[in-house]
């Protein structure tokens, strides 16, 4: 199976999709987010791409919460920022939540088009892979591709690193481009010291001097959450099936 | 000294440049073949855009050459194409030749704000490495941008291989950008089989479906041409004062 990992939401040329499963990932913070809301019992995250749209979008849901942010911080109004600790089931269980963020919810809507849109972070690694597994049973796939949000249009280390564990936990009956290759080696040669690297990142370093050192810990913590979010008319919700 | 380095010549964003040396680099083939046509007595490349520019700017210049390519190919109307076989001293010897290529050119001119603009290849690191020794005594340089032209705006392994070796030989007192840590990773897990990484690498793999193996083997030759190529009013000549 092909596998084209590309490397931020900014990516010019983006390939066919549409007989593809993308797999978008933004270890920090916002596919970890998503995969936290979902497990503490959020009912669903409708991506948006702008704070303009988020208010805009809360007029016709009641009862529905607005979450996200800019430069790392919660946007003026929202009642959640982009920290997984954000959305405890107190207060996300049951309710809905408008997203947006600089990177990973444009990535989502940007791959709209694929076949399937599934969120990946470290949390729930091993739930993709075996759903990936399942999927290919049912369905004709092909290819896979791995769409790391990146950080304010650059390459992503965190980002670039989960694909690469994903990658390796794919197996080796697979063809890479060169992205993929470079992620597979960089997870190859990193991952006795996973949280170092992702601490020592551009945008680790950012979220830790920001005070968010909780959330860098967190988000790369490898599979302790059984979930796999999938966008679904718009909607990023949790397919219990796929698993 | 801070290195950044950005993945291709469609990078959205680009870093201040004014202060900073920019290292380009397009290992298959536009540096290599312009570090090879140097060195075989060529006076200086210029290069363009588009093949148009490169008709147009042939009227002014007496006895010039074309070269360059679209599609890894020679273009139509062009003298030479874009393999170093192409420029050897019998045809570039004594002469100037006005290049367009699709990646490489197009980062030389993205980067002509910088303080100085230099073309690395494998072929010619190790003079590289030497000549920013001798810049950093000799003026104060803000930080390093290693600029790889990549392919069709993707991230492109051979490039990052050799901004991992250029990373890898200027020590340990450096701090990266994530695609420099990536780069440096990279190359340290593929020193061992340089030249197969970059067959199998995307554009390596096309150049060899294209009969260009000759040409992918050279290019992945490291330190046998001791030559600074540099961008000066437009022109990238041998500036043999910096070694």
């Amino acid at each position: 199976m092909r596998i084209e990992v590309l490397p931020s939401a900014g990516t010019p040329v983006l390939p066919y999709l549409e007989d593809k499963l993308v797999i978008v990932i933004d270890v920090l913070r916002a596919t970890s987010t998503m995969v936290t809301a979902l497990a503490n019992g959020c009912q669903a995250i409708l991506p948006v791409l702008t704070p303009e749209e988020a208010f805009e979008r809360r007029l016709e849901i009641p009862g529905v919460l607005l979450g996200g942010e800019r430069r790392s911080m919660r946007i003026e109004g929202f009642d959640l920022g982009n920290s997984p600790f954000d959305y405890a089931p107190e207060k996300v269980g049951g309710k809905r939540v408008i997203m947006t963020t600089t990177n990973g919810t444009r990535a989502i809507r940007a791959a709209a088009e694929a076949k399937a849109v599934w969120m990946a972070s470290f949390l729930n690694l091993e739930s993709i892979v075996r759903a990936i597994h399942h999927l290919k049973q049912r369905i004709s796939l092909e290819g896979i591709v791995i769409f790391c949000a990146g950080t304010e249009d650059r390459f992503d280390l965190p980002d670039t690193l989960c694909a690469g564990m994903l990658i390796d936990a794919l197996g080796q009956d697979i063809q890479l481009n060169d992205l993929g290759e470079a992620a597979r080696m960089i997870y190859q040669i990193s991952k006795l010291n996973l949280l170092e690297t992702i601490e020592q990142s551009d945008h680790g370093h950012r979220l830790l001097e920001l005070g968010f050192e909780k959330d860098v810990v967190y988000c790369s913590t490898a599979n302790i959450l059984p979930i796999v979010p999938a966008l679904v008319d718009g909607e990023v919700i949790w397919q219990m099936e796929s698993l």
